[in-house]
């Protein structure tokens, strides 16, 4: 980590993140609202969990990581568009009573909690197909198009982030079966796929976007897996760490559940080390791609320490 | 109507349907089983009703209108896939307890039944995913596969079969606030998107996959637009007129739960009268296609008859 005080990284993180955030939001927002013949609330359920309060941090991972290999920040905004409907489809699934059981997120009643179980299933649905359908109509290049949509449904399907969710969703009950040695590689299993597997493709789709060659793609494909990984361990932490009110949903519930996850596992000492070792391994991808990766280090930075 | 024999009909609709059932599984289950890393239990649920019993309409008329515009089977493999996963897809989460909340498909326990509301959400999640995998990964020619892509989550999306289901779902709700008037024009809108979408869709991407001209495709969209309200129309009456253990499923439950559909509506005689004029519509269309359109039209037939 760099020495510079945290009050200039605070501020430099933040005019970065507020830029990428707006670049997507206004992408997305044309995106939906030129649909045609959705229906009223379909529209509204999907905009609901679309545009409420977000941090952006995949849309923002593919536009830095589009830049840190050369390339503009368009490039990568239907990539960051589509990361961004594939997380928030995941978002109002997971949240579902037969899932997650989540009445809060952040800040704001769940998906389901305002429109009612069928709705929300059903706008989570769309939201997943739209993602597809943005990179399908949205790139003036098909074979480019092609290769963001393969890494986005590899990265979302049964060998990614949903494959992630039923390993944690089914965990619980699972357990009974597993051995410690086991838990420790189931651990690490459910979070490179439930939230590693979408911020690593965040990364390499940027780097896709950006016409990125084999070698800076291999570079922001390590640096993805580690933030990935960084991101899920600070997750875990703030769950037995901090109050409800401060994560905007409900917190200490993971342990309750008997959830899987580092701290429960390990311990919170064990849990901050191997935090560092994925945030040095985070820093040495970084410093391999050079000055143009300033803006992406200082995003990831805040990552880890979760800045509000 | 051909003059022809039935029984004729049968045997050859049969043959052609037992071959693209046997092409499109044959390529569906190389696809499943070289997925790497998909959690057991979710692989299971996929294949449950990926595999189960069932006619594989979409493939048949994907792979027939390929034929029928001069393409080969082969080359309307991957849209025949693709359109079978998103079908699934759809099925599965139809019958989840918050939507249409049913316990037999196609005679046997509906996905959620056998392994629960959060494993058949996310099975159904998977599958929207696996379809545009398929298509990205299966295409030599990217520009196809772009096209393919595009179509497929339109007919799927909030403007397609999701937005049909959310219409079909929330009807007995909505109810109050619509005329009879406006009943009707519900009535068409949801069976446009959440049976036709899909059914219009098989046809214009066999064609597609056979690369048509503009004017093959334009018959291709006009017969699948009346194949689809046909289809729906037959199962619409079949729920009427037939007994559980025929069907496979539930009968009789439309009317039960105040659901919109055409006999509810219109009575038996007016909808057998709609049922005809599209079906004479269809006949136009496939007229215009000439010869090579026989085995698509066969299958047609049979799909009016709703023949077992």
């Amino acid at each position: 980590m760099s020495d510079a005080p945290v009050q200039t990284h605070a501020l430099d993180y933040r005019a970065i993140l507020q830029n990428t955030t707006s670049r997507t939001d206004a992408f997305l927002r044309d995106f939906i609202a030129s649909r045609d013949g959705v229906p009223a609330l379909l529209r509204e359920s999907i905009e609901y969990s679309l545009f409420g309060p977000g941090k952006r941090v995949r849309p923002a991972l593919a536009i830095l990581s589009a830049q840190a290999v050369g390339g503009t920040p368009e490039a990568a905004l239907p990539a960051a568009a589509a990361l961004e409907l594939i997380h928030c489809f995941s978002l109002v699934h997971d949240d579902l009573p037969s899932m997650d059981n989540d009445d809060l997120r952040r800040g704001r009643p769940t998906n389901h909690k305002v429109y009612g179980d069928a709705v929300a299933i059903l706008a989570g649905d769309a939201m997943n197909t739209l993602a597809f359908e943005l990179l399908a109509e949205s790139l003036s290049d098909p074979a480019l198009a092609v290769k963001l949509s393969l890494e986005l449904a590899r990265a979302t399907g049964p060998a990614g982030m949903i494959g992630g969710q039923i390993l944690d969703t089914c965990y619980p009950q699972l357990k009974h079966v597993d051995s410690q040695a086991a838990d420790l590689a189931s651990l690490q299993r459910i979070h490179r796929l439930k939230t590693g597997a979408l911020i690593r493709a965040a990364c390499r789709m940027g780097g896709i976007s950006a016409q990125a060659d084999a070698w800076h793609l291999q570079i922001l494909d390590e640096l993805g897996q580690a933030v990935g990984l960084v991101f899920q361990i600070v997750d875990d932490l703030l769950d037995v760490t901090s109050s409800d009110a401060h994560l905007g949903k409900k917190t200490g519930k993971d342990a309750d559940i008997g959830k899987l996850t580092y701290p429960v596992l390990l311990g919170v000492e064990q849990t901050n080390a191997e935090l560092n070792r994925q945030q040095k391994l985070a820093e040495q991808a970084l410093a391999r791609l050079g000055p143009a990766a300033e803006p992406l280090s200082l995003v990831v930075h805040a990552l880890a320490r979760r800045d509000k």
